[in-house]
């Protein structure tokens, strides 16, 4: 049985190791330091970890997913820091620091976020070019592109925003959460199995298995918002509500949403069965993160 | 002898038709609609007529390396749309029109620029995927995710705003004209040659010929903000004297910068006769470029 709490502590350590040599060496200070601060403010690299744990479940190591590992927290932590500046979400507070933009500015922090976009796919192609003669690094930039893009969180982003103060359908925050937030999750599972170069059939049910935990870990979050302090979230808390913004729990009532969030949970467990592999960490792995706390 | 004009002519249209099946044909129609705004704004299509014309010049033609120019278009216009933002250059005309934060507002703004560079790797990576067998595509993703990045593209961008106001020495402009816009044009020019399968050689000299148009092109840039009136130019002109901006003319005086553009010119032909290819193409455009009115 695996120790999911030790796992992410290790998995964390590696990931955090990967991310200092992925910073550039060169360029104004101004910048890698704004890129620096909100890579190194913490966050659970729970993109990374999808990835490195889905690559294992395919019997493929740490050293030779961390690129696509670091791509993904790259991407993740861009879309932080341009969601935070005043202009979109205007947070002052996340991962229990001052946002980039207080800190550097809002020019800097807008280009701190165009760099680690950039820098993500700098890395993706130094990955490509050492495995050669396979195509695997082009189709995790297709499904990582794609993810981030105008159809994935980028599109959910902008639904987000247009959705600011009005009653949504729980159909419709089933689409923004699956675009904004879900895409990126869903892509660091599928690209962790591409790097590992699982078969279809298995890609098909990763598919459902992070498509679900996506949804429930966005219900977990818009419940944090409302059960938690921001002492123990590290980032302001009751904003949604302060925002008049549709979240599963406004709309479905907290208890609901905790029991739509544990029968998401289930049905990733059984997209997971039908895999030929032994799963324990990836079904560790969606019961953390259904049942955290912060 | 080709007649460059016409080159020009039919590259834009075969680029704007490229250009139109690159976008998004899904996702929240804000967004697409900003980014196609700015797309299709116009814009003289220079950094993929240079990919498409050294390509050629390797006897590579429109249709091989089309996503590559489409790629480089993208990435050019998500930066003139993050430039012009309120924070950092605060334009409100480019290409004659309003600028995209103008009519969608600075949010749909921001996500615009963001979705054209994810785009432009999108492109990339089913360019890479068509090519099968090659590590061309990887090798372009590097080198351009390189040249709009913190070294190149984002790096300049970032010493120019923290130039503003102060005097600046002539090496001090050179490198931030070299990053700021010579990085991609340069990549421009090594994309189109990767594209090609030129020889490392071959690349050597285009680099060279690469590096000398892009800061002539910049000197051009900045002696027609001082000559040209709005109307001809199609966005502000005198913004880098209200700014207080330190510029080739402004520091060598305009005909001291002309002259320098001219030697920049005459060394960008250098590097040309050393490459066994017909060059024609090629020396046309630097002619273009540094002798233009617009």
């Amino acid at each position: 049985m695996i120790n999911i709490d030790q796992y992410l502590v290790e998995k964390k350590e590696i990931i955090n190791g990967a991310l200092k040599k992925c910073q550039p060496v060169s360029g104004p200070p101004a910048v890698r330091e704004a890129m620096n601060y909100s890579l190194e403010a913490g966050g659970k690299r729970l993109r990374p970890i999808l990835a490195i744990a889905t690559a294992e479940t395919f019997d493929y190591y740490d050293d030779e997913v961390i690129d696509v590992a670091c791509a993904l927290e790259l991407i993740h932590t861009y879309s932080l820091i341009h969601d935070d500046l005043p202009v979109m979400d205007d947070s002052s507070l996340r991962r229990g620091k001052p946002t980039c933009h207080v800190i550097y500015g809002e020019a800097t922090a807008l280009l701190a976020g165009d760099a680690l976009l950039t820098l993500a796919f700098e890395v993706l192609s130094s990955y490509g070019l050492k495995t050669k003669g396979t195509d695997k690094a082009l189709r995790i930039i297709a499904e990582l592109s794609k993810a981030a893009g105008v159809t994935g969180m980028i599109g959910g982003q902008v639904l987000d925003l247009e959705a600011e103060g009005q009653i949504l359908s729980i159909t419709e925050i089933e689409t923004i959460s699956a675009m904004k937030t879900g895409s990126l999750l869903r892509a660091s599972v599928l690209c962790g199995a591409l790097a590992a170069e699982a078969g279809d059939r298995a890609l098909k049910q990763l598919d459902r298995y992070a498509s679900k935990i996506g949804t429930a870990f966005q219900i977990v979050d818009d419940l944090l918002d409302i059960e938690s302090s921001p002492e123990e979230l590290g980032k302001p808390t009751g904003a949604d509500r302060d925002r008049y913004k549709s979240t599963f729990p406004a709309l479905l009532g907290p208890d609901k949403a905790r029991i739509k969030a544990e029968s998401l949970y289930n049905e990733a467990l059984e997209a997971l069965d039908s895999l030929d592999q032994t799963t324990d960490l990836l079904s560790g792995l969606a019961h953390k993160l259904v049942y955290r706390t912060k």
